[in-house]
């Protein structure tokens, strides 16, 4: 008990305490309470600094550096405890802050305080979502979840089927699923041999995901069709009904319709309500893949924008891009009841027995292409008690007008040229920053091969400099520019300046 | 001010304060440590009662009830902070104590400290696993992690490929893709329809996953050929080479064998090196399942049961099971690097730049099924700083000599009968309860009947008690018994005489 309080009073003479004093170990409550205690310490500390806008956004080393920064290995004796301590120090010194104001690298950044909360009580649940048996609360916090973003999606009651899944790739391949076993059921015991060639429809501006899913699926990249896009990045309907009528006279079967609310570059929303026509009228599977546009149903100002998405069959939506909600949070929704289950059911005896005591309906695991399932729902429910519905609303509107303002400041700035014309939809702002010397260049292949160096050059020393970073990439035939996206509710327009300053001091010299 | 120390101190003047004080608010600080230290309050004293003997296991309550017993529906309105801390207290007084030292329903069980640390240190990095521009240490120790994972295994210098990911189905799903891969490159792009009609085997005591992922890959389950089982589980090899050739000889072509290492149901491990002679011969990928029994190649003393395991190409090894580490944490190894890669590449040009400042090795996102990827490797890589290959050693190592203390109590104790003669391999202990009223019966019909009842009632009647959880099932011929299974380093010799005691006391009426 001595070398014990002087571990919590952090004296030198505990720093050998092994984690065998820790639970389950005889009497080793007060030992946890200070260890975990010391942990919270490290991480409070961390989270508080996220936000100081003096610290760096990210202590860039590259890889190589790194491995010899730190002793990385696993051995075979323990550590002590005060040594596990420096581990945690350590990872966090090198963590990219995705919580500090100035991180716009991904379309998931922000640190809710409520959804980290939310993620450390299910860490200590340590729960499955296969059964009702093991996760009582976390089955019916889903589904009364689910229902609620299908009522936000628009369908009647809140009615249909849904999953949280490890992510909106999956998501989109479980729609992929669904869609395949409700055309052709027999797929299922049968395979892709019983079946006529399928083939899938998505536009060229929509996410890598659709044609992952295809090949993982069995169905084929090649049977992933790319739909035109407008200038402003939106498929082009009419392209699809000639791509679907052309596909119906080569012989194949359109069962699918990836439509995406909120590209992943320009942020772009497909015509909804024009597809969901086409769809009716060919009799194809609608999805919307609003993993990252989702979230604009929250917005009364701005949910128009996925007027249509209503007529879907299936819907996915990550909270943990738009909303802000820890990592991993996807919601796949089916409008369909029973869909996914006769798709994914295979009855295992000794998970999903029948003659238990209670309600059968809310064993939900034997619907999922997963068995074990984490439990992702508790931080996007405890968020939307936390900040209700008009909570969500007010931040998702802040990150627009955010976008908004951006645009305004650059559009007409020297030195920057839009990629595409007119004021954002979703808080995605894609530009090129033009240094002094390309500015009076004409517009040739030269430029365009010394344009293509500036961003990556210039996202580079943000990293080195660790002041900020935003993403960039080509497409199609433009070369690398930003891609600015606005999802960090920790963002102001303080911080949408900064971002500028900073491109531009880096840049300058290019 | 003053609200927020009376917050602080929980008087009720400040229960009214809501989440938006909290941080990115301005001087949100302290209303943010307050608040997170409340949540951290309330789960140390949850995990402190999760140890305790004298607490419930569960505190049941029927879907119906406990969807009545409070409010959780979601509102337009926020909630003050004060009703957040009440919405966390209520959640974990009906949650499952998975690490009470007296559950056993899962493979998953118990609550390691160190891993519960690590999984609040993860929550607060809140990061993606896609790149290491913003995931640096967490992709650096998955590599570190999985190599020495894949040295374990035996193949030579840890070398080879691997990824965690959601849970063992989806990494059995993972091998079957890139085994069908690597036979037939070309059903990236054109689909089954381009390929022969594969078959895979696997044994029938296997896990549904290997079935469930033939389903999605448009493989189709009748093309999953379950191998026949010794009256141990363990799959039959001269049956799989019967099946292979009468498979060859009807024009289907084997493409992947999914051995297992560690049975659901009976912990049977299935014979490697024989299996690994014929997938030799027929040129098959060897697939090892090892979700649940991959944790033994930690244990010397036990690690011979997963002999031949060097010799496949690929593995699923769960940590979150037998190692005890919280969900999710399941590893898929593969022994061919470059391969995951190849098959599940898509050359996203928003994320995998090829221009970046750094290392591209380090860009592992493009090898997943998923696109954004929760960090699952830090809290198995912490864990294992605290332990030491030798901690996990000594951990497994009790939980199976437990499995044997109960084997040996009950194998020649009145009013039991074991599903299967001899020693257990695994922690899997597989038995029926004879209540006193069968006893003298003769085995027929009605017996069948009666028993089949037994093991239902027992744990139906365990949960409302909630002192202990046990799972039960059919399988085959045989009506439901009991599988006890122990991965929980909290449970002593105690606990097992307390099961016991307890399946007594509650079946004795039956």
């Amino acid at each position: 008990m001595f070398a014990l309080f002087s571990f919590v009073t952090g004296k030198t003479l505990c720093g050998r305490l092994l984690p065998q004093y820790l639970l389950p170990a005889c009497n080793g409550e007060i030992t946890t309470m200070s260890f975990l205690q010391d942990v919270v310490d490290i991480l409070l500390q961390y989270v508080v600094r996220s936000f100081d806008r003096s610290t760096k956004v990210i202590d860039f080393h590259y890889p190589n550096e790194l491995l010899q920064e730190y002793n990385w290995e696993l051995a075979d004796q323990p550590q002590t405890l005060e040594e596990i301590l420096l581990n945690c120090r350590t990872t966090l010194k090198y963590a990219i802050k995705t919580g500090h104001p100035r991180y716009f690298n991904q379309l998931s950044t922000g640190l809710d305080m409520v959804g980290l909360a939310a993620d450390w009580l299910t860490s200590a649940a340590n729960t499955n979502m296969f059964t009702y048996e093991i996760a009582p609360v976390f089955v019916l916090l889903e589904y009364v979840t689910l229902r609620k973003m299908r009522e936000m999606v628009g369908w009647p009651g809140g009615c249909g089927d849904g999953i949280f899944s490890p992510g909106g790739a999956i998501s989109n391949m479980y729609a992929m699923l669904i869609a395949r076993f409700k055309m052709f059921p027999e797929v299922k015991e049968k395979g892709m041999a019983a079946i006529p060639r399928l083939v899938a429809f998505t536009s060229e501006h929509s996410h890598f995901s659709v044609k992952k899913g295809a090949a993982a699926l069995g169905i084929g990249t090649d049977s992933v069709i790319l739909i035109r896009c407008d200038e402003r990045g939106k498929m082009i309907p009419s392209d699809l009904e000639r791509r679907i009528l052309e596909a119906k006279q080569k012989g194949f079967v359109p069962f699918l319709v990836s439509a995406t609310a909120g590209t992943t570059v320009y942020g772009a929303f497909d015509p909804l309500i024009a597809i969901a026509d086409i769809c009716k009228k060919y009799k194809i599977w609608m999805h919307v893949d609003g993993a990252w546009g989702g979230g604009l149903l929250m917005s009364r100002k701005h949910k128009w924008k996925l007027n249509g998405v209503e007529r879907a069959n299936s819907v996915t939506w990550n909270p943990h891009k738009m909303m802000g909600v820890p990592l991993q949070c996807s919601a796949l929704l089916v409008r369909e009841e029973g869909l996914m289950q006769s798709c994914n059911q295979m009855h295992a005896s000794y998970l999903f027995q029948q003659d238990k005591h209670y309600d059968l309906s809310y064993d939900t695991g034997d619907k999922a292409l997963q068995c074990g399932r984490h439990v992702d729902v508790f931080k996007l429910w405890l968020m939307w008690r936390a900040k209700g519905t008009t909570g969500f609303e007010a931040q998702i509107d802040k990150c627009l007008e955010l976008a908004e303002y951006l645009y305004n400041k650059i559009k007409n700035r020297d030195g920057y040229e839009m990629v595409f014309d007119g004021k954002p939809q979703h808080t995605n702002v894609c530009f090129w920053y033009i240094p002094p010397s390309l500015r009076s260049m004409e517009d040739n292949e030269e430029r365009m091969s010394r344009l293509m160096k500036v961003a990556p050059v210039i996202k580079a020393r943000m990293m080195e400099y660790g002041t900020t970073m935003v993403s960039y990439q080509p497409l199609g035939d433009k070369v690398n520019f930003f891609r600015m996206v606005i999802s960090n509710p920790a963002a102001t327009h303080q911080d949408i300046d900064f971002l500028i300053d900073e491109i531009e001091r880096l840049g300058q010299d290019l």
